[in-house]
């Protein structure tokens, strides 16, 4: 089976545009775009789209590249005081001259829609569910509970150790009594773990390391990112190969764009609600 | 062979001792203790003889338990700013009526050599070094470097998943390229888990749940804790049973504590010369 993400954003789109059809006062999402390049314009388009679809308001602030820190940072205390800004997103990656950590650290924890702040990623280490989520992580978790997925039972393998995703859907994955093998792109016999997991997550930017005889029957694989090599996209899964009659896998050619602006909608409403909650 | 933990711990308190007596200005360690228990107090003994031996200054500061969070509060505002205290631990558990994260967050993270910090404990997910170490996890570490480890082809499997010590071990052994299997109480199968593993960390308070035919033969096993059931000591790995020819295993009848007292040494001396040099 092709798991169909389009079809699961799509729902979130929906709940979050139902809910917030029924506020007075509606969230609003700012984008924070200091460094002008063609793909993080690609990005901030996706979300501006799916922003206005739900009823969020999205609004851009654009910075000249050779802004100063000081003055980026002024930017970030006058966005963290206004009222009418549940959540806001600064696109990276900065300028060199900026200290990125330092920009982060600045940033609200409640406004922190893209789950940047130190203190949100700590609370998804311990489990603490009153941050805001991981997008990425956030959807893994999502497509998987869509699936009606009892995850005590599961055994599930995480190829790739990054910060920003790989560890947390480590994180989230063992909270929710996973057994969870962490394999990176130097595990040795990789398939014989690939082999004992009930569920595959693979993020390692090499092309097509994973194939039908590396997997268990019944396995769920979820494959989030590509390699582009001479202009061919290849992604982590070599999906061709993989029996669809005995795997559940994501689709390709898909894009896990959808999924990662549905969290960060969702993120915002959140954010939003929060907010309101706490000036009562 | 038998893990020689005790002169592990000497040989980190000797290389303290040496770097402490060359100093003018001493690093200083202080305890505040509110909840009053015998255990509470065993610890603090310990940590006291150790920092002595070391040449670090121990102080106690006693509260009565009925103290005020407010109160408690006003005193580690002044230990924040007391430039002649290195770091303080503030003994866990604390009375009901005082919210145990609302203090654990006042601690300045640069004097929270006990690893309570979120900022503290977010660094080791995300392996900046910056931050003090873990005490526990960090002697997991130092244990298995004493050994000559090259991690980087290692598979270990850490039976536990909770927040203050697995997690971290977890995220510590995949920072360093290890291929990790986080195993909890509930894994179907375990031994399938275990006999992979050239690394066995196990913490699951399950007594004498790991055997020798679990094992891989050569493998290393860090039993951390005991359960007491009717007056009697079992500790997590049958000791026994294990053949101390094909593996390394830390002793039992033995005692982790002297590791982690040194690593809280190890933390207070760092944490010292980390103030002096931002002083300067």
């Amino acid at each position: 089976m092709l798991i169909d993400w389009t079809s699961i954003a799509l729902q979130i789109y929906d709940k979050i545009k139902a809910k917030v059809s029924m506020m007075d006062f509606k969230p609003t999402l700012w984008a924070i775009m200091v460094w002008n390049s063609k793909a993080s314009l690609r990005y901030i388009k996706q979300k501006k789209k799916w922003a206005e679809y739900t009823g969020i308001n999205f609004k851009l602030l654009e910075l000249e590249s050779d802004i100063s820190e000081k003055k980026l940072l002024k930017h970030i205390e006058k966005f963290n005081e206004d009222d009418n800004i549940s959540g806001y997103i600064v696109q990276l990656p900065l300028p060199k001259h900026i200290d990125e950590q330092k920009v982060i650290d600045a940033i609200k924890p409640e406004k922190d829609v893209d789950w940047f702040h130190p203190i949100n990623q700590w609370k998804i280490l311990i489990w603490d569910k009153s941050g805001l989520a991981p997008c990425t992580p956030a959807w893994v978790i999502k497509i998987l509970k869509s699936l009606d997925i009892e995850f005590h039972w599961m055994i599930a393998c995480v190829i790739g150790r990054s910060n920003i995703v790989w560890k947390p859907v480590t994180a989230l994955l063992i909270n929710k009594w996973a057994t969870v093998i962490t394999c990176n792109s130097s595990t040795p016999h990789l398939s014989d773990f690939t082999k004992k997991a009930d569920i595959v997550v693979v993020a390692v930017w090499k092309p097509e390391l994973l194939k039908e005889n590396m997997l268990k029957k019944w396995s769920i694989i979820i494959d989030v990112w590509f390699t582009v090599v001479d202009d061919k996209i290849y992604w982590d899964a070599q999906t061709d190969s993989i029996d669809k009659a005995w795997h559940k896998i994501t689709p390709v050619p898909g894009w896990v764009w959808p999924l990662t602006v549905a969290m960060l909608l969702k993120n915002t409403f959140k954010a939003h609600k929060n907010q309101i909650k706490e000036k009562k």
